[in-house]
């Protein structure tokens, strides 16, 4: 029987990651990566990369259809397949490349569903059995269901479905207003797709203690043609006249229905053969250095309590990979964690936001800045958007919001200071580069 | 005769900036700016935000000619005139917008010459005349001439000639390859026009001691359609046949040709009744507290010595605004000034480049990072591109290139760091939001 130090079970972001690492801290170790599916996890396959894959094609028609106001007269014509073919492209490239840096350094895949044998050693489909000293689960998500509207992979569709379909519905009910749902409803909107999204709540993004991302959200939702409906639920679907019947026992028909309610943890290993323990709602429990309860086993990544983010499962892994390397270290709490959702314009956060600083009765100051102003926005005809940052009394960054082109990207400037809590002044008074979109940070205000 | 506490002498960066942050730090200061043209100076008016409208347009149909990779058939016609009405709206809004906040900030302003009265007196072109007890000298640079070259602003144009122009050349010869001329080369060869560069040396950027950059620019430029051509000099223009003759007797035919051989201080004072000195390249020469040699009297930006960058003139604004509010400040080595160069993609730098190091003999580390590994760079169709960023041997950040697309955005997520000496190990370490442009600084790898 083989032996490894370590054996991971689960290819995605929370897996890979840490078998990277792991690697990085202590080369000798002997790492096993089991993954039943695809290397790089929902994350690379049906997530995170064919999202944007989708949206950067529905940001480049977005900006076509203003060439107008850019001196262009032009005229252009989406092919939904072609689309669709690139996403698939990009898709392979980054798994391949993935795949060939794992295997440079020294990471062992085996491609099978794995099972635990016992409370040391792991057996693979064909009946292969690995013996481990240390083990990682790192098993991932699934998608939740509705039981009045179960998956049929046909009409009624997942997140992996409607990442698949070949075709452009004509007409899409998305049920549930998160991230994983606005994001879908930006890309398919703009494509040319008639989008109506269900919530219960008010607004998209409800389990968001952040008022002013929810508003902003439900704005730019409807300003790239979404139909949002919020305050009713979907009750089922009726199937043969294609319509769906919400609470108030409106109907609305369409092609396809996508329920996006969020994602829950997925793990079917005999965990009772290690004495893992998992909490009321399915995470497995570990401490603060991604420990379980069984002291040679770690879990990573979404299969853990916190935000089901690709960087959130890159982070446990480093913590995880740290304190199996003997480098001993504690993750911080994951409010630190930031996040982007990819709608056109994207909206990112980090820390705290303004809604939770008045709740806990923290003292805050605001500080805003606006893209109008910013000369190099208004080359690209960029204006509508905002930056609020709030500051503790000793010039700390509690939290900030970015709501605008290129979000994603200008909340990095941000991050290094809310995380390891460097004064803000030495990143406001450093010199900007002009005319640069990152100019609109050294222009926040006190409000 | 009214008096001021300080009177500032033009109203571009290094002026209104000036202007701002006294009345920041010292509002009940009064502050009078005079300017002879246009609010904004070279920068606004004939500069960097005139070619950032013209560049992101640029982007645009770069972005079209693309479409097909992204799934989307197009066709597009620029409308150079629409183009050039777009450049002068986006000035016109900024010019307006900075003119109002100004104002709010109490700051008056009078549109006239100026001239040196006597050693505390200003008068402007109708008499008046007004007493200081500050005065600061801002009156930045104008285009250098070649003699064989002089401008005529009909076929010979200088950069505010050549953005001026309502109609697109057919053929342009770049003489010089300046940043400014590489950003002019970059959006007239998009639009259509057939571009020239000439330059006595090898490559674009010749007064960069960044030998990378320099090799980068010139296969960015010739990607974009520029003829390059190295090592040789205009000798004259033939204005009959519309040829230029180069110095080993070659001869190009063009329509229009831009001189574009770099920028010199421009001040027309009578300083001599200040009895403040010029150096012999005609800079006024200033302390690190951007006081000249008469104590009263201050002097900021282009028309003193360090780049020629509009971050650098507010920079110098800052450094001079705190000293005479009696804050005292020095500046720090222009060496720490950032920069970005506005081609398809941009080239951005910060700090020492490797040639410096080298040459400087202070030990370093390289890493560096492809975009071609970055999801969301892939999803952009974005994978060329690079990241190089030099540690001293105690981590601090000695210097740093990025070329592709937003590098003058990314290169901000360093900026911070390089200017405080702060740990890099903070930045690398810190968690990025994935999939992002931004996590290709969380790539970086020793080399």
């Amino acid at each position: 029987m083989k032996k490894y130090d370590v054996i991971i079970i689960g290819g995605g972001g929370g897996g890979y990651y840490t078998a990277e690492k792991i690697k990085e801290f202590e080369n000798s170790k002997s790492v096993l990566l089991i993954e039943k599916e695809s290397i790089g996890g929902v994350c690379l396959n049906i997530g995170c990369i064919p999202t944007k894959s989708f949206i950067s094609t529905a940001e480049l028609i977005e900006n076509f259809k203003n060439s107008e106001r850019f001196g262009i007269k032009s005229s252009f014509t989406p092919d939904y397949l072609k689309i669709f073919e690139r996403k698939e492209r990009i898709v392979k490239i980054l798994q391949r490349g993935l795949y060939k840096r794992l295997l440079s350094k020294n990471i062992d895949i085996i491609f099978s569903k794995a099972h635990i044998s016992s409370e040391s050693v792991v057996e693979t489909e064909n009946g292969e059995k690995f013996e481990f000293k240390n083990l990682v689960i790192a098993t991932g998500s699934k998608d939740s269901q509705i039981p009045s509207l179960l998956f049929d992979g046909e009409t009624i569709l997942n997140s992996r479905d409607v990442l698949s379909l070949k075709e452009l519905p004509s007409s899409v009910v998305i049920v549930g207003g998160g991230v994983i749902g606005c994001e879908f409803a930006t890309y398919l909107s703009i494509f040319g797709c008639k989008v109506t999204m269900v919530e219960i709540f008010d607004s998209p993004l409800s389990t968001l203690k952040n008022s002013f991302i929810k508003d902003n959200a439900k704005k730019i939702l409807q300003k790239n043609g979404v139909k949002f409906i919020g305050g009713k639920s979907v009750l089922s679907f009726d199937s043969t006249n294609k319509r769906v019947i919400l609470s108030d026992k409106e109907e609305i028909f369409c092609d396809k229905v996508i329920v996006s309610v969020g994602r829950k943890p997925f793990c079917d290993l005999e965990l009772e053969k290690l004495g893992v323990l998992k909490d009321k709602n399915g995470f497995i429990i570990t401490d603060k250095t991604k420990r379980t309860n069984n002291e040679r086993v770690y879990a990573t990544g979404d299969v853990t309590e916190g935000p089901m983010l690709a960087h959130k499962s890159y982070y446990d892994g480093l913590i995880c990979a740290k304190n199996i390397c003997g480098i001993k270290t504690e993750r911080i709490d994951y409010t630190f964690i930031p996040y982007s959702i990819f709608t056109l314009p994207p909206i990112s956060h980090s820390g705290k936001s303004e809604d939770e600083l008045k709740s806990e009765d923290i003292e805050y100051k605001v500080l805003k800045a606006s893209y109008a102003e910013n000369g190099r926005a208004a080359s690209y005809e960029a204006r509508a958007g905002e930056v609020r940052v709030f500051l503790s009394n000793d010039d700390k960054i509690l939290g900030a919001d970015i709501i605008g082109k290129d979000s994603d990207i200008l909340i990095h400037q941000l991050l290094p200071f809310i995380q390891n809590g460097i004064d803000f002044k030495l990143l406001k008074e450093s010199i900007f580069i002009h005319p640069t979109m990152s100019e609109i940070i050294s222009e926040l205000k006190l409000y």
